[in-house]
């Protein structure tokens, strides 16, 4: 027996009606959070699945969902989604895919007339992008999003309140979307790689093992003011020497001795900043990526280190003034599993691989078993109008998504 | 028969009631051009050389000038001379030492009632520090002063116009106060250190070789922005590693190959600039400086080379924008040789040495025998409360200006 697949021909009508929304003039697509073309998006969501007769609910986050009943009325529900928000000028794959995809699943699975033991929903969370504070919807649903989370939104608070009003949500509301853990019986979410190790590897399908935990540091060096003409190069203290050396290192430690984690450091500032004083402060933006928190702590202790090391070897002072900790979301392993077995079954080359990026997966992972399926990003480019995936890899992703559904349906 | 000296009770007298003027809380100094502080600063001095009974004259650029004429009426004039203006919270000895000593310089030789080959001028120079644009008043009289030059004042519009009205100054009167070359038989200039070779080598007094000349460009290193989490570490062209390389090259070829010179990356800026996108482009602000056009040159091809094969070395690509040059200025061997004769005279160590910073000097040296003397800054701190001079190395100093002046006076 040939395995169930989706209807290429709706899903690709579906993509062609959607990539219309936001075009920006590079090719691109612009659908930021409460933007006129990010209302337009989730209009066109609806109005998708209602006229292919699912129901359609919109929570207090925001979240918009298709949703089709095919089990009993107590069964939880199985989430299928990613987000329809962009970043400015982004791409048409990153977030689009696994929502389009979520619906045909569940428009081949209504028309298949197949009874399940769990309902099916293809979710849009809202503001995944980070517009106004990132993984917004997906943290509401969770039981993760604080008053605090929302008090300084990236967008400015006008632009923040007036996008709530028009769509019909409260400051409140939003804050207490969180569903019984209960109601779920897992996530799935299909999304562009945004890398090149698919590619890299001739592989059709990644199967994500974890979403990467992330550090975030300002490292700053201390040395001294002198006048960069009346003191001599041996006796200054210079602070972006040290920052320099330390940049230097830290790219050399992470690359070799951490093949699977990342480094970057963003942006370096340097006081008092005039070309004719020697820096006597430099600050450096220092984030950190590692699949696992074990890996993640120890780098985080040998960066650390390193700083010292380093302004010792300069005459400098550091001191690392820590920001922010995003843990390491492990993947389920009955849905890296199912994930698994769906490519098997429909003769898909694999690799288990960790996402670099942040995702809405990260969020359902500390409630509910959650897997990612990967598809092949031409050139690794995201965020990007090159942003590009090969329409062959987009319906491998969505097949392996709606076969992934049904071995869950067989071991639930 | 024993040298003639200087007053030590008047030039300290000055320098007591003068540093009364503009104190910080910091116990610095602060008279920058057209401040209150400024005003009353040259108020004292205009005091002081009319009490003591020598000739008073304000030019068209605002230089302040005290005159005694000792020489038959079509004499040239030697000037003596520095500025009273002072950074923000500046130090109490840098400007005023060369002012107040050329004052007593000239009161010592009134006493005398020595008849010279010259006529005698201690002058303030307006805005040496550059509160407007720096080395004004001496750029002025040397006819190297041009209305694009104040067309963008540091200060702003509005207060330079109310500076200048304030003084009795204008615009025009400003860039026209150029004085005729024959008129000026020499500039000689007594200043602090602003260094620490002097007191390292044990000497009082530095007989300065040359000003040194400063190139400035925005180096600019260029690669590919890319998502931090995503790409993998080898496939980044990250334009802030290429940009640390140089940084760390730049200063080791200074050092190593060029010890009387000096290099300097005041700021370094990336873009796009955020915590999680490897950095596209890096702009550091470099200045380097030599005490003659030849090194400085040098200096020059082998940093724009090394920019290029850094750039090669990370995968970027380097450009370097070229700001500005201001050519060095060697200082006249008539009146070296002067000065050196000077401190021999009195018994004094010197040393030969280049002046790192800028001074009036620099003007003047284009169209006049001019030479500047030195003497230690204890710590080599300038620009900064932190500044000082033993009394004894400033009497030294003012002792051998007056020599220098006889020994002029001989060779005239």
């Amino acid at each position: 027996m040939f395995p169930l697949q989706v209807n290429p021909e709706r899903l690709s009508q579906y993509f062609d009606e959607f990539t219309q929304i936001g075009q920006t003039d590079e090719g691109g697509s612009q659908r930021t959070t409460f933007s006129p073309a990010h209302f337009a998006a989730r209009e066109w969501f609806q109005n998708a699945a209602l006229q292919a007769g699912l129901g359609f609910e919109i929570d207090r986050a925001g979240n918009h969902s298709a949703r089709l009943n095919c089990a009993p009325a107590a069964a939880p529900t199985l989430l299928l989604g990613s987000h329809l928000d962009s970043v400015p000028n982004g791409g048409q794959y990153d977030g689009v895919l696994g929502v389009l995809a979520a619906l045909e699943v569940l428009l081949t699975l209504k028309d298949s007339g197949l009874q399940l033991p769990f309902q099916l929903e293809a979710i849009d969370f809202t503001d995944e992008e980070g517009t106004v504070s990132g993984l917004l919807g997906s943290l509401a649903i969770t039981g993760q999003l604080t008053p605090e989370m929302l008090a300084k939104p990236r967008c400015g608070h006008e632009y923040f309140q007036q996008g709530l009003e028009r769509a019909g949500l409260s400051l409140a509301g939003v804050v207490s979307a969180q569903r019984a853990p209960e109601t779920i019986r897992g996530y799935l979410e299909l999304h562009i790689e945004q890398g090149s190790r698919l590619l890299a590897a001739g592989t059709h399908i990644g199967v994500v093992t974890s979403i990467v935990g992330i550090n975030a540091y300002h490292i700053h060096f201390l040395g001294r003011a002198d006048h960069a003409g009346t003191t001599p190069m041996p006796q200054r203290q210079n602070a972006a020497q040290g920052a320099s050396a330390f940049l230097l290192d830290v790219h050399a430690l992470v690359s070799e001795e951490y093949p699977n984690c990342t480094v970057n450091i963003g942006q370096i500032h340097l006081d008092p900043g005039a070309f004719n004083i020697v820096p006597a402060k430099a600050t450096l933006n220092l984030e950190f990526r590692a699949p696992n928190d074990e890996t993640l702590a120890a780098i985080d202790a040998e960066i650390l280190k390193l700083a010292q090391t380093t302004a010792k070897k300069y005459n400098l002072r550091a001191n690392a003034e820590f920001l922010s900790q995003h843990e390491a979301a492990p993947m389920s392993l009955e849905i890296q599993t199912a994930i698994q077995q769906a490519a098997d079954h429909l003769g898909l080359k694999t690799m288990q691989l960790s996402s670099g990026a942040g995702h809405d997966a990260q969020s359902l992972a500390k409630i509910c078993p959650t897997g990612m399926i990967f598809i092949p990003s031409v050139g690794g480019a995201s965020h990007s109008p090159r942003e590009f995936s090969e329409w062959a890899d987009c319906l491998n992703g969505a097949n392996v998504l709606l076969q992934t559904v049904l071995n869950l349906a067989k071991s639930a």
